[in-house]
């Protein structure tokens, strides 16, 4: 039975590195490395004429030679030799080959030809070739480090949160992966695609969507030629309840002319891109940054039931910045309908807060924590309130025992529950985050967030 | 010859706290405490009643007790105690008064008479009256410490920056500042208005419109009665050259209801108040964080001489980011017109870069750094480019070799020259800051802003 692409990428019994060199810190060293160091579960061989052996593992002069089967082949030599490799490696049956190099299609027509091949013969022999002009994938599990990128040389424990991404650009890949690290979020399958000679982001992705390991799919996507694949994927992912969040470049003449530079793509027809994403529920962001922050929101599986926000916050100037974009955004942030509710708000509440939404705690809550207690627990029981938006912020004095009440407030429902924390050390912010609260530097970027989370299941109005 | 509101808020001959506590850790304390230990330059006397002496300082017990003129009285009595201490402030020839007190017009009813009989007295005396329901002032250089507010409160050197920052909301405000501080930029004035029963925001910026050590005006506005008085501020900030940056709440209704509970304002029609900003080449921002980004950008004076933006970047799925966002700001992101300039970069680039805006420099920067900085000489000099965007990520090792380039190339031209530096861990980023490199952390932000800085002295197209 032929390996699906996630199989073969993710779970390869056998990787080999074709044209493997002995130094570790070349380019051309660091899959051997990583493979060994980060303790890859399979078989690792390599592929390297002038050697018997690089970095401990066993050397074959040819792929051929390569005893039992190979389920996927990294890639390392030179554009010249890539053909020829790729040849070999489809020869010796493996299932599948990353290539790494560059100097392909983007350069133009000096690289098309030698592209052209490379997915001719993917498409007749039924290997599949990731890239070429790709950094690889990893799957944080079998710790199939299929890269050469400095990206996931990390020290210490890897954050792995059940997420997994693909992104068609090496560079935006790894800075979104980085980004995301800065939260405190991993991922458990990334995949950097490049070229897209043969396999593309979106398949990737549609090959994971059933992945039990898998929450929240997140790609970015230079050319999209499959519309028809995509619409597939966005409508597999919202039926199992995982949001797809697209981030895609060429909205423009200057956008678009640069991805054909880079991975030689045609950025297509953005209006007909949005029109897909949009029927299917999917989550377009227009930066990493926004990328990572919406990963954030969502990762942790809550959603709401309906539209309603109800905000809490200690600043009436914050709440009405974020009220703003909220209704903007489509969601409703309206005073309780619930009349006891608001009668036990206005009991808790100094009398220069305000127990409309949003909910005013004021400065006071500094000198009587018990206030936020008490008012987060009436807001997670309300309702009125679908989802809930805490906005705090400098105030280092006294913020470990808010901290606290945030994250049992957080723990205590299950609505869709955001923070922004501004300002400050930042301290109270990643012990929040450590905690599993999802916590933003301002009440804007929380804003966006949360209307992304409450329209993953409702459509945008 | 009467003092103007600047005058007496930030340049004080002398303070007195009125209902000062002994207290430094109490809110009516704590204005004693940050005027004496921040080395007020001027006289500070107490007003209390109980006590001849209150931390050190001499106390009178009426303020017409008080010897010589004072130009600034901060007014810690509760609420009830207000109006009396505002009229005996009036009588005594004091120049301006602060109320920190809530409970006025914001709550509605019960607290509107004793506001609208503040406005009175201020109205009838001459006296100016900041607040109530505010947080204060203060002035870097006087160190007139005007505020509860412990946000200021810090140890070590205080950045300052040629910035005046005037918020309606508290929150916002120091919220602003503290974001601010984390990317290395100060403020020379800070006011907090609240409810405005007198003195407003704009009115404030209007004052320091004319100050030499203010370069950039920040605004935060919750209500806007006076669209008058807002086009005459934004019209004198731009015959000046120095940008106003606005934040304004109550776009939506909850927005409006949000600062109606919080300062008592009317938001006023939103529509209007776009008109006068954009008619006067304002800058709206959407959030602090947007607010502190935006000011970064602006600081160091550098303006663009067109809307022509070259885009520098290692990685080519960034650069296509970028551009589209910027050509959506109405940037142009056009290939050079200049055949020389185009041929020598292309001498300079890998084959597998770009040329072609953005110009993708590609991870080969990284094995040969002189390659960045023949770039960007050349970018420096081409008479195509009005300003420069610099994109680059992760990567710590060998990164203080490409921040020592990057700051090079920064100090040697006049034109606009913004980075992002997205992922890794936030060092180089900090070294850019420190160096006065306007720094981001994300190619979408840094675009934003490059927009802004654009547009001040060009309409938006």
């Amino acid at each position: 039975m032929t390996r699906s692409v996630a199989d073969l990428l993710f779970r390869p019994r056998s990787i080999v590195v074709y044209g493997a060199s002995s130094d570790p810190d070349k380019l051309s060293g660091r899959p051997l490395d990583y493979l060994k160091r980060f303790g890859f579960s399979g078989q690792i061989y390599a592929v390297n004429p002038r050697r018997p052996e690089v970095q401990g593992i066993r050397a074959y002069a040819k792929v051929a030679d390569v005893p039992g089967p190979v389920d996927l082949a990294i890639v390392v030599v030179p554009a010249p030799a890539v053909v020829e490799a790729i040849r070999a490696c489809a020869d010796a049956g493996v299932g599948a080959a990353i290539i790494f190099a560059s100097g392909f299609a983007e350069i133009g027509a000096d690289g098309r030809p030698q592209q052209d091949e490379i997915s001719a013969i993917a498409r007749r022999t039924g290997m599949r070739v990731v890239g070429p002009n790709c950094l690889g994938s990893f799957a944080a599990e079998d710790r199939a480090f299929a890269t050469f990128s400095t990206a996931f040389d990390e020290d210490g424990e890897r954050a792995v949160s059940p997420i997994a991404l693909a992104s068609q650009s090496g560079a935006v890949g790894t800075f979104t992966y980085s980004t995301m690290n800065a939260v405190g979020l991993g991922v458990t399958y990334f995949a950097n695609t490049g070229n897209e000679a043969d396999v593309t982001v979106t398949e990737i992705l549609s090959a994971l969507v059933d992945a039990p390991d898998v929450k929240v799919l997140m790609g970015h996507i230079e050319g999209c030629g499959n519309m028809e694949a995509l619409a597939t994927l966005a409508s597999a992912a919202r039926e199992r309840g995982k949001p797809l969040i697209i981030l895609k470049s060429g909205r423009t003449p200057a956008g678009a002319r640069a991805v054909a530079a880079h991975t030689a793509s045609a950025a297509g027809d953005d209006t007909a891109f949005e029109v897909v994403l949009t029927a299917h529920g999917a989550i377009r962001v227009p930066s990493m940054e926004a990328m990572a922050d919406t990963a954030l929101a969502l990762v942790d599986g809550r959603r709401a039931a309906g539209r309603r926000l109800t905000i809490v916050t200690l600043s009436g100037g914050g709440g009405a910045l974020a009220a703003d974009r909220a209704v903007e955004l489509g969601l409703q942030v309206d005073t309780w309908a619930s009349e006891q509710d608001r009668s036990v708000l206005a009991a808790e509440l100094p009398y220069f807060g305000s127990t409309m939404n949003p909910i005013d705690v004021t400065g006071a809550m500094i000198n009587d924590l018990s206030l936020l207690e008490r008012t987060l627990r009436i807001v997670s029981d309300n309702e009125d309130t679908d989802a809930i938006l805490v906005l705090l912020g400098n105030a280092d004095r006294g913020s470990d025992e808010i901290v606290a009440t945030l994250i049992k407030a957080h723990r205590a429902t299950n609505k869709p529950f955001l923070v922004a924390w501004t300002g400050g050390s930042g301290r109270p912010r990643t012990a929040l985050l450590q905690a599993g609260v999802p916590t933003y530097t301002d009440p804007h970027r929380a804003t966006e967030c949360m209307s992304r989370v409450i329209h993953v299941d409702l459509p945008s109005t």
